[in-house]
Parts: structure tokens; sequence; C-alpha cells
């Protein structure tokens, strides 16, 4: 089901309204951005490449700054425009919503760096297709959940927030292998511990997607699911 | 320095005073909640103790609904107040401060479940100096973030800012410390594996208490120090 929340259409001032269509699409490019440095950093990790990675550690700071713009203009909106009600939901759940972007595109930086010292000295292949497998499926949630958010959609939310159990357990799998991985060549471990490291980072990733996910279902719903069930 | 954020003594209504403080105090009391959660958790790895390890799990929960309830009350005083300048600062520094406290109660107890994994079967105390060590710096940071919120003192924030790259040294000196026990003996592989994500929880929470100081610089500076040399 994809709804509009009740209110957004209904202002006094049209201005108010392109100013909040405004920042929710800043926040949105913002998220196209972060999901291209996701994807990035899935590729430098699969196929070793440290002049991707490179890029990808430097895109972080892109992606800071846009962190810090669309929070002033938030707090400007706040200040400002007084919102209320579904309106106000909306302001709060981008301020949020940044938030969790920023940490995906952290994230995203970790992965990069861990896949340079995986490059470093003998080649290293272990555990490639377990961070594959993973990563594909936070991508997808990450992808989802922006969507959501586009068009409002809760029930494409809710579905990200169930998608984060089955991350959950893939990741508890994957961690099971890098444990064997070391035991079975202890000359491994610094390796096989970056990508634990980056397995981690996906997992997170996966969490902050599932986070924004909540933060649609509270716009749109107006209420509060985070914590139900956990 | 210790300075009050102009604006605050200067209302028109003396209940919306009463409301900020209120609402500054329960941010305070669930400050004080995961303080004690912290140093429990650390209490409970270093002494092995389940049964303290499970109060901290249980105890997350309490935390987890202060959030939801404080955040409520600052979606209120925006909806009803509508406060600008430095009241608004102040309230949406009180909405990423709980976030902040909230993430730290989760990494607390990460770290009791790892205390339940590392206290079964046989004896395992490497590595326990490391991780009291650090334990002790970020518990230290915890407070004082707190402590320069209470009292708006954006000096005592800073000095939390710097701690935190000292904290992320002595982390990475335990890592290292980690990967030689795994590597010494490879049986040990699991059990230091739940030591390594207890520090990397402690480290986290490093990481919260200086976001939390960044907000404080906010409330009393009004500028965004966040991203600033990253």
């Amino acid at each position: 089901m994809s709804t509009h929340p009740e209110g957004h259409t209904d202002h006094i001032s049209t201005q108010f309204n392109v100013e909040l269509e405004d920042v929710k699409n800043n926040m949105l490019e913002m998220g196209g951005v972060v999901e291209k440095q996701i994807t990035d950093a899935m590729h430098c990790l699969i196929k070793l490449d440290s002049g991707l990675a490179n890029d990808v550690i430097t895109q972080e700071n892109v992606i800071d700054s846009m962190e810090t713009s669309i929070d002033a203009e938030c707090s400007l909106i706040l200040a400002r425009r007084q919102p209320a009600a579904s309106d106000l939901r909306l302001v709060l759940a981008i301020i949020k919503t940044i938030r969790d972007l920023e940490r995906m595109g952290d994230e995203s930086a970790k992965i990069a760096s861990m896949s340079i010292k995986l490059s470093e000295g003998e080649g290293f292949t272990h555990g490639l297709n377990e961070f594959g497998h993973l990563g594909t499926k936070v991508v997808k949630m990450v992808s989802s959940a922006l969507n959501s958010f586009a068009r409002y959609d809760s029930e494409e939310a809710l579905k990200v927030v169930e998608d984060d159990l089955a991350v959950d357990s893939e990741y508890r799998t994957a961690m099971r292998s890098m444990v064997t991985y070391m035991m079975e060549d202890p000359r491994l471990i610094s390796k096989v511990l970056n990508l634990l490291w980056a397995l981690r980072a996906l997992e997170r990733i996966g969490d902050h997607a599932k986070n924004i996910a909540e933060h649609v279902i509270y716009v749109v719903e107006g209420m509060d699911v985070r914590h139900q069930g956990s």
C-alpha cells in the first residue's frame, strides 16, 4: 500500500510544501550516493580493487557534508515554519535518516579499508562467496528502504524490517565459516579478521536500512514501532 | 568554561522553561541508567558473572522505553512550543543524544552476551587486562560527556572528543594482542573472538560518547563541529 501522509497537501503556504519536498529530495539524493558507495565498497572487496577502494574512502567526505547541509536545512525549517503533525514527523524522520545514511557511508569506507588490507601480500579468496551473498541482500534492503521513503510505502518498509532477520541469520552463518577458516590455517587469522570486519560492516548497514524503514513507518503510521518485539 | 546558552532564561512562558528542563533531566536520568549499564557490563565480563550479565541484557528494554518516551516528549515540545534558536538546538541535541545513549545500551548488552559465552566451559583469562584498561577510559568518557551536557560545558565536551583518539589507539593495540593470542593457540580462537567483540563494543561506546560531546558543543556554540578534521 502506497500512501501519502495526510496533511502534506493541505498547507497554507505553498512555499512550505516546496521546502519540504526539497529537503526530502536532498535526502533521497544523499541516499543514492550512499547506495552507490555501498555497491562500490562491495565490488572493491570482491575484486580486491585498491583504486576503487581509495575512491570509496575519499567519497566519505562528500556524504558527511551532505548530512551536515541537510541537517541544517531541517533545523531551519523547524525554526521558520514550525511544522506540526505529519509535517513535523517528516522533518524529524529526515533528520534521523540522514544520520543512518552517514553511518552507512562510514561502514562502506571500513569495507574499502579492509579490501586494501586483503589485497596486500598473497592473494586471498576465502569467504568472498559469503561476503557476496550477504552484500547482495544488504544492498537490496538499502534500496527498498529508500524506495519506501520516496513513496511513503509502509508495507515495503515493513518488509525491510523483516528482511533484517534473514540478514542477521546469514551473517551468523558467515561468522561461523570465518572461525573455521582461522582454525584450519592459523596463518590466515589476520586476513580472515579483515574479512570478518567487512562482514560486520555489511550487517550494520543492514541495521541502518532497518532503522530507515522504521522512520518511514513512523512518518506514515504516526506511531513508533522501534523496540517492538526486540 | 561553563556557559548557559543564551535565551534559555528569557522566555515568555515559564511553563516552557519547565518543560525544557524536564526533558533535559529525563535525558540525564537515562544517561545515568546507561552509565550504570556500561559499568555493570564491564564487571560481568571481567568477573565472568553470568547472573549480572542477564540483568544487563534485561535492562536493555528499560533503556529502549526511556528513549521512546523522551523522543515523544521532544516531538511534543517541537509541535506545541515551536522553539527557535538555542531552545531548538537544545531539543534537537536531546533527540540525537538519546539515540546515542540507546546504542550504548545495545553495546553494553552485547558485552554482557559475550561475557556469558566466555564463562562457558574452561576458564578464560586472556586479554582481561586490555579490556579493563579500555573500559575504564570509555566509562570516564561517557561520564564526562554527560557532565558536559548537564553543565553546558563546551571545554569538557571538547576534551571528550580528544579522548576518543586515545581510546581508538588503545583499542587498536588491544586488537593486535587478540590476534597474537589466537595465533599462539588456535584452540582459543572462538573465545578470543568473543573478547574481540566485547572490545569492539567498548570502542563503539566511546564513539557514542564522542557524538554526545559534539551535540553539547552544537548546543553551546551553535555550530556544527561534526566531521571536522575527520
